[in-house]
C-alpha cells in the first residue's frame, strides 16, 4: 500500500500532493492527487473524494476547479482520483473520449477485454480508500463525502446510493443522472457489460433507478446543472420515491460544461459536504 | 478598432471573452481575454491588467489564476493581455521559451528583426487599453491598475513607475524586479535592444532602476515572492529613494512558480487593486 509522492506544491495555505500506487483492482500504477488543508497539521480532517468526468485525469479539478479554496477555509482533504485505468495494453483503449481510458464511468467491467483492468468502482470505493487511509493518518476516514462532475457526477450520485452510510454527503455538477437513456452511459455500459446484460447491470449504477430503492433516510443533493444531462429523470424517481425534498437541482443555465463553471460554484459543494462532515 | 469574439463564458457570475483583433503596432493578430464581473451590466466597472509570465498566452491566468473570484466580487474587470506577438514569421521566433513568442518582456524592442513586431510596451500600455475602451464602454477609463507574474511582474512594476498616474495601483508575484541583473532580463534586453544598447536601454525598463527616479508620490506596491528574482535590490533601491515603506514584500517560502500559488494569493492582490480602484 506503499504510495510515491511526484509533487508537493503550495496551495490555499495547505500542500496538494501528486501521488501514484501499483493498484491491485485496476492492475496498473494509477496517479491520484490529495490535497491536505492547512488544519491537517494540527487535527484530523474529513475528506471530500472529487470525482472527474470524461477525458480527465486527476489534474484537471486540481487546477481549475478551486476545491483547495473551499476545503483550505473548512478544514477538509480532498482526493482527486484518476478516471480510469491507464496504459494496460487493450487494443483501442485510447481511441474513444467517451470509453476506455479516460472513461472509466465507475463500473466494474464484466465483459472481456474490459473485465481485467477496468474496476474503477471497486478502487474508487475499496482500494483507493484503503490507500490513502493508510498513508495519510490525518484523514478521518470515518467522515467521507463524495462529488464530481458529469461522468463523475454520475459516478458521485450512484456510488452514494449504492452505499448508504459510506458517505455523509453527495453532490454533483452537470451528473450523468440516468446513463441508461443517455448516449454515454449507453455506449459505456454496453462496453463494460457486454450487449446481453447491459440494461440489468447498467440498473445498479444508474442515479434514476438506484434512488428509486433509496433506504437510506432523507436525502439532501445538491446538484447544479447547465445541459441537459436528464436531470429531470432522477428528480421524478426522487418523487415516485418520496424524496423530492431531497434533490436540490439548481439550473445555472448561462454556465457551460467546463471547469470555469465547477471553479464558480466549488464554494457552495464544499459548503455542503462541511454541513455532513462537521455535523 | 474591432474585436472578434471566440468564447463568451460564465465565470463567477460574470462573463469572460475570448477575443481578437488586428493589431497595429504588433502588426498582427492579438489575441486576448476580458473578464467582466455580473456588476458591469448595472454600472461602470474598474479594470485590473494581468500581465503573464514567459510562456503564457492570455488563457493560463483566466484558467489558472482565480483572479475572476475576488473581481467578481468587488467588481472589477480583469483584462488579460497575450505575452508577445504570435506568428509574424522571423526566424527563431519559436524556438527559446524565453526570448521571442512568448516572451515580449513589455518593451518595444528597437534591433532587428524583432523591432518591426515586438512592441510589447506600446501595445499594452496604448493600443489593447484603447480597444478595451471603445469595445466595451462598460469599463471605465480612468481607473487602472495592474498586476503580474514574474516576466508579467516585470512589467506590471515597470510600466507602472515608468507611467506616474496612469495606474492606480501596482502589485506583482514573483517580478523579475531588476532584469539588468537577471539572466532572463539580460537575455531579453539583450536581444530586443541589441548588444550595444541593452543597458541603457534596459535601464528604462527596470523596476529597480526606475524606482530611485519615482516622483509619483507615496509608493504601495505589493509584492509576493517566492523564488530569489532579486526583489531585495529592488527593496534597497526603494529605501534609497526614501520609499521603503511603500514596497511590501511578503515571502511564501513554502510556494512555487507555478499558478496554484497566483490562485492562493489571487484574492489579496484584487484587493489591494481595489483599495485604489474604490478609493
Amino acid at each position: 500500500m506503499s504510495v510515491t509522492t511526484s509533487a508537493t506544491i503550495a496551495s490555499f495555505g495547505g500542500k496538494l500532493l501528486k501521488l501514484a500506487h501499483n493498484a491491485s483492482t485496476t492492475g496498473c500504477e494509477m496517479k491520484f492527487n490529495l490535497y491536505l488543508p492547512p488544519q491537517s497539521t494540527s487535527s484530523k480532517v474529513p475528506l471530500l473524494i472529487w470525482l472527474s468526468g470524461l477525458t480527465c485525469t486527476a489534474d484537471n479539478c486540481s487546477e481549475k476547479g478551486f476545491f483547495q479554496h473551499g476545503a483550505s477555509k473548512r478544514g477538509i482533504a480532498v482526493l482527486y482520483p484518476d478516471t480510469s485505468p491507464r496504459g494496460v495494453g487493450i487494443e483501442g483503449e485510447d481511441e474513444s473520449y467517451d470509453f476506455g481510458s479516460g472513461a472509466g464511468f465507475y463500473v466494474d467491467a464484466t465483459a472481456d477485454p474490459w473485465s481485467k483492468n477496468y474496476k474503477m468502482y471497486s478502487y474508487v470505493t475499496e482500494e483507493l480508500p484503503k490507500v490513502v487511509f493508510s498513508n495519510f493518518d490525518q484523514i478521518d476516514s470515518s467522515r467521507v463525502s463524495i462529488t464530481g462532475h458529469s461522468m463523475g457526477g454520475h459516478g458521485a450520485l450512484s456510488l452514494y446510493l449504492k452505499n448508504p452510510g459510506k458517505y455523509k454527503s453527495v453532490s454533483a455538477f452537470a451528473p450523468i443522472s440516468n446513463p441508461l437513456k443517455a448516449p454515454w452511459g449507453e455506449k459505456a455500459f454496453k462496453g463494460y457489460f457486454g450487449e446481453k446484460d447491459w440494461q440489468s447491470k447498467g440498473a445498479d449504477h444508474d442515479a434514476t433507478e438506484l434512488i428509486k430503492k433509496w433506504k437510506g433516510g432523507p436525502l439532501d443533493i445538491l446538484i447544479d446543472v447547465q445541459s441537459q444531462l436528464l436531470p429531470e429523470n432522477l428528480v421524478a424517481a426522487a418523487k415516485e420515491a418520496g424524496q423530492e425534498k431531497g434533490v436540490n437541482v439548481r439550473f445555472q443555465p448561462d454556465y457551460d460544461h467546463s471547469y470555469f463553471t465547477m471553479a464558480s460554484f466549488a464554494d457552495d459543494h464544499v459548503d455542503h459536504a462541511a454541513k455532513y462532515l462537521f455535523a
